[in-house]
């Protein structure tokens, strides 16, 4: 069980640049922290943007190749939407959750359930989509080890990673970060059988804490700063110990009253 | 439009006590504050977990007095639940959202969807629920022009402030903290029509931060270590001038797709 610090600091790292296939994310991470004058210490989390993950592994689909499918073309002409994008985020999923006034939230294949399959358009040149990473808790894991061996850490010093997406919620207005990805640190806390300050126990409190570490860094990511990588110093969570999954945090279908 | 910072940090302010019916929220934030050697910057956000509120309006229910009617003991009988906590959290709602497996997820009269509408027995004595702020917004703006007042503070100089609960969402496993009621900042920063890093048009980004300001204030309160507020430094939102609401993080409707 980790222990919350009683102060925070949500460190946004600034200068990384636009990232091409094949680009080195996690080199790109260390220059960063060293320009600011910053090195990885225990108890760290680098909290990183899908985005510029997707674009190093190479995850940019160009539009100009794609036949979209007569489903694809007619939702897409009933909403005005560009049915090559539509047939892309039908490609990306393994089930439709709605599909409605214009809005199409799909389960992907990780068994995320987002808005396009998280196929987006934003941040990217004009006729290319990016998709979210194969693999997210494999990219973490990727950073956390590069890290790792750079700076010479033992297992239990390798920064948590975080791999996050913005999407939007049910009943609520605006998108927030969620993670998709984690390596080395426990995506959830689980308080069930402990008791809290009035002796009360607690029976239902498992804490999304990977969540709340990537919405946090949304606060300094800051979609027109373009500042994809936040280090979270401070938090302090049992680091390696615990090895989670972003998977961890989807809930078990036979459990999901919102299928 | 606010410039997030590159640096935030989330302080957890410690010794706030029991809070009891009639107790002063905001001057236990001040000696919390004074305590810590902290004073009001420009910029603040002080997040406050809602229970503290509710105790100190006074929005406790004895289980003794509740009488269930018979469609609260059928559900609880049937799910091994308290009926009379179940009636309480009927009174709660205007509408039930879904009634399943033991789980009963409604709208609550502010609007809000939440599991029980709320209506919680967790750090609360035993025989005793909590119920959320009649008025989240005006509890939120009741402490802001309190802590205003107290520290002699021009308007767009006193800090913002967030009232939280912490709920499940649709499809993911755990709870995060949410914004219920908001003073002095807006809960949303629209970027539709701006362009991101790339020249693209952003057309559907709208952050929810009072959520992350939210879900980020909880890696410091701590379910165990009993730290009900917490001050973010750093963010510097822009403040007073947007006044914003709790209720504008509740989906239109007539846009929701997950009624």
């Amino acid at each position: 069980m980790s222990t919350a610090s009683g102060d925070v600091r949500l460190i946004g790292l600034d200068g990384i640049p636009e990232m091409q296939a094949g680009g080195d994310v996690p080199g790109e991470i260390a220059a960063a922290l060293e320009r600011a004058g910053l090195t990885i210490e225990p108890g760290d989390v680098l909290v990183v943007t899908h985005k510029i993950v997707s674009k190093a592994e190479g995850r940019l689909i160009s539009l100009d190749g794609i036949e979209p499918s007569e489903f694809a073309r007619t939702w897409a002409a009933q909403y005005g939407k560009d049915p090559r994008q539509v047939e892309i985020s039908l490609h990306e999923s393994k089930r439709l959750v709605r599909m409605d006034r214009g809005v199409l939230i799909a389960e992907t294949h990780h068994g995320f359930i987002c808005a396009n399959a998280g196929v987006d358009a934003s941040n990217v040149d004009s006729g290319i989509v990016c998709l979210l990473p194969v693999d997210p808790d494999a990219s973490a894991a990727g950073i956390r080890s590069a890290l790792r061996d750079r700076y010479g850490l033992a297992e239990d010093d390798a920064p948590g990673v975080i791999i996050t997406d913005s999407w939007g919620r049910p009943w609520r207005n605006g998108i927030v970060n969620f993670a998709i990805g984690v390596a080395g640190l426990a995506p959830l806390i689980d308080y069930r059988g402990h008791h809290d300050a009035a002796g009360y126990e607690l029976h239902v409190t498992v804490l999304a804490v990977a969540d709340e570490l990537a919405a946090a860094s949304e606060l300094v990511m800051h979609k027109l700063a373009a500042r994809p990588v936040v280090l979270v110093r401070g938090y302090a969570p049992a680091i390696g110990a615990a090895h989670g999954s972003g998977r961890d945090l989807v809930i078990d279908p036979a459990r999901d009253m919102f299928r």
